[in-house]
C-alpha cells in the first residue's frame, strides 16, 4: 500500500471506532508521548471515548504536556475498544501489554522494523518522528489544528530531533513545526518545558563528574570517573549520566570516551563511547561485555587507579591494533 | 516607507551598484557573519564587486562557516564602493569604521533602534534574525538559493535563535529555514558545525565551575565560583564562562545566579543572573557597578570566603527588601 492509502485507510477506520485505545512503548520518550497526547485530544474532540494507557509513567519533563495527568498507567483493563492505536512498538510486546492484537491494531512507527504484526502497519523511516507522522494523518481527517494538539506534537518532533539538531531532522520537520507555530504551539514556550529543566542534582552531577576529564591529544582518547558516592548523595541514577558521556564525546578531537563508573566497592562499569570507525562493541565484547559499535560497556574489578589504568591500555591497544 | 517597498528600494540599489561594502558589528555574532556571508555570495553570484569587512575577526566557529575566509579584517581603504551594507549596526560607530557615510548607506538591523542613520533603513523588530530579513531581500532579487547562500542563512537564524528554542523564534523562522533546507542547508550539518563545538578547555571549565554549585532552596539563589587559576591553566577568558551562568540560571527553583569570579589576589568579580521580578541591575547599582535588569554585575575585595558570605548577604537582603 502507498503512504497515501495506509493513512487513508487509518482515518477511516478512526472515522468508524467509538472507544480508542492509544498507548506507546515501555519507558516512553516525548516523541510516544506527545504524539500520543496530541492523539487522545484530536479523538475526544471527535467525540471518541479514548483512552491513553501506558505501562511505565511519563517520565519528566513530558509529565509537563497538556493532558499528561490523563495518561493512564497500568495494564489495559477488560474493554471493548474498537482499535488499538501503537505508537513506536516494533512489535507486540513493545507496548508492555498483553494481547493486545485482540483489538483491531494500528502500528505507527518511525524506525525501521520488519514485524508488521498489526492490522493496519504504518512504518515511515523518512519521518523525524511519529509527531511528523501524525502530523499527516490529522490533516488527513480534517479535524482544526488547535493549541493543545499543535502544542503537543511540536513538542514530539522538537524533542525527537532535539531541538532540530540531530540528523533526522528534515526541511518537512521544520515545515510542520512551522504550520503548528502558526497554529497555537509556542516554539520558546514548547523549548522551555522539554529542554530547559535542568534540576540541581544533574547539574551538580554534570560538574563533578566532568572535573574528572582528562583527554589524551595524541589518541583522542578521554575519561572522565563517578564515584558511586555521587549518584547516592544526589539522589540520581545512572540514566542521569547518559547526557554527560554524550557531551564529552563531543569535544572537538575526542575520538573515544571511556566512562569509569563505580558500582560497588571495587566494581566498576567502564562505558565506551566512540566516534568514526572505532569500534566500541568489539573492544568491549573481547573484555566480557557488549554493546553497538559507537555504545558499549565491560566490568572491571580493582581500586579505582589500577581499573583506570587497565581500561585506558585496552582502549588504547585496540586503537593502535587497528591501525 | 512600507517593509515591502523598502525592500524594493534595496533590491534596486544593489541591482544598479557595482562595488558593494558589507560590514557587520563590533565583536560579530552568528547572524551577523552568517547572513554578510550570504550577501557575500550572492553579490559575487550576480557578478558585482564585493568585500565584507569587519573591524573585529570572526569567532570560532563561524570561522567554519562557508567563505569565512574571504571576510577582509580591519578598517576600510580608500575605495570608492557604490553602496555599504551594515547588518546589525544601531549606529554608524557600532561597525567601528570611520566615515562609513562617505558611502550611500543600507542598515538592516531586527533589534529596535531610533538612529535612522543611514540612506535607507530597514528595521523589523519582529524578524527573529537579520538572516531571516535578508532572505526576503533574496527572495525580492529573485537569485537562486544555493548551498553556500542556504547555508550561511540557516546558520544565521538557527545561531540567534539558540536552535530555535529562544523566545525570537517564529513560524516564519521556521518556515524560512525549511525552505533554506530544501535548498541546500542541511539543518544536521549546520547544528554540528555551529553548537557542538565543545573544546576540551571549554568542557573541563564547566565542570570545575559547576563542582562548586550550590543552590538554597528556600531563596532559590544558586552560587557557583572560578578562582583565576581556571581560567589561566587552560587558558580561557572570561567570555567562556557565559554559558556556565546561563546554564545555571535555568535549574529549576533557581531565581537567582551568583558567580564569584577571582580576577586578581583577593580581587572578585560578582556577577549576578535573575529571573523574573528580580532586579539583578538594582542589586548591582547599590554595590557600585551595574548592568541590566537580569544581567548585571560589582566587585568585592577580600579573601574568598568572606567576599561568597557578602556577595550572599548582598543579594539576600535585596531579596528580602523586595517582599
Amino acid at each position: 500500500m502507498q503512504k497515501r492509502d495506509i493513512i487513508k485507510a487509518i482515518g477511516e477506520k478512526i472515522l468508524e471506532s467509538r472507544k480508542i485505545l492509544i498507548s506507546s512503548h515501555l519507558r516512553p520518550d516525548g516523541d510516544s508521548i506527545g504524539t500520543g497526547l496530541a492523539l487522545f485530544h484530536l479523538f475526544r474532540k471527535m467525540g471518541k471515548y479514548v483512552d491513553f494507557i501506558n505501562v511505565d509513567k511519563t517520565p519528566f519533563p513530558f509529565t509537563r504536556l497538556p493532558g499528561a495527568h490523563e495518561i493512564i498507567i497500568g495494564e489495559i483493563k477488560d474493554y471493548d475498544y474498537d482499535m488499538a492505536l501503537l505508537l513506536e512498538c516494533s512489535e507486540e510486546g513493545r507496548s508492555g501489554h498483553k494481547n493486545i492484537k485482540r483489538f483491531f491494531t494500528i502500528n505507527i512507527d518511525h524506525h525501521h522494523t520488519t514485524d508488521l504484526y498489526a492490522n493496519i502497519n504504518w512504518i515511515d523511516p523518512s519521518a523525524s518522528a511519529v509527531g511528523e507522522m501524525v502530523f499527516d494523518l490529522i490533516s488527513e481527517l480534517k479535524v482544526e489544528f488547535d493549541k493543545t494538539i499543535s502544542t503537543n506534537l511540536y513538542a514530539a518532533i522538537a524533542s525527537d530531533t532535539g531541538a532540530f539538531r540531530f540528523s533526522n531532522t528534515t526541511a518537512k520537520s521544520l515545515e510542520v513545526c512551522a504550520f503548528l507555530a502558526k497554529n497555537g504551539a509556542d516554539p520558546y514556550e514548547v523549548s522551555k518545558l522539554i529542554f530547559d529543566t535542568y534540576s540541581y542534582q544533574k547539574v551538580k552531577l554534570l560538574g563533578l563528574v566532568l572535573s574528572t576529564l582528562n583527554v589524551e591529544p595524541e589518541s583522542g582518547i578521554a575519561h572522565i570517573s563517578m564515584p558511586k558516592k555521587f549518584l547516592d548523595e544526589l539522589g540520581l541514577t545512572e540514566v542521569d549520566t547518559e547526557d554527560i558521556i554524550s557531551l564529552v564525546r563531543s569535544i572537538e578531537g575526542v575520538n573515544i570516551v571511556i566512562f569509569v563508573k563505580e558500582v560497588d566497592r571495587g566494581k566498576y562499569r567502564i562505558s565506551l563511547r566512540s566516534k568514526g570507525d572505532i569500534n566500541s562493541g568489539r573492544i568491549a565484547e573481547l573484555h566480557g561485555g557488549g554493546g553497538h559499535f559507537h555504545a558499549a560497556g565491560f566490568s572491571l574489578e580493582g581500586d579505582y587507579e589500577t581499573v583506570l589504568k587497565n581500561a585506558l591500555q585496552i582502549v588504547k591497544e585496540s586503537i593502535v591494533k587497528k591501525k
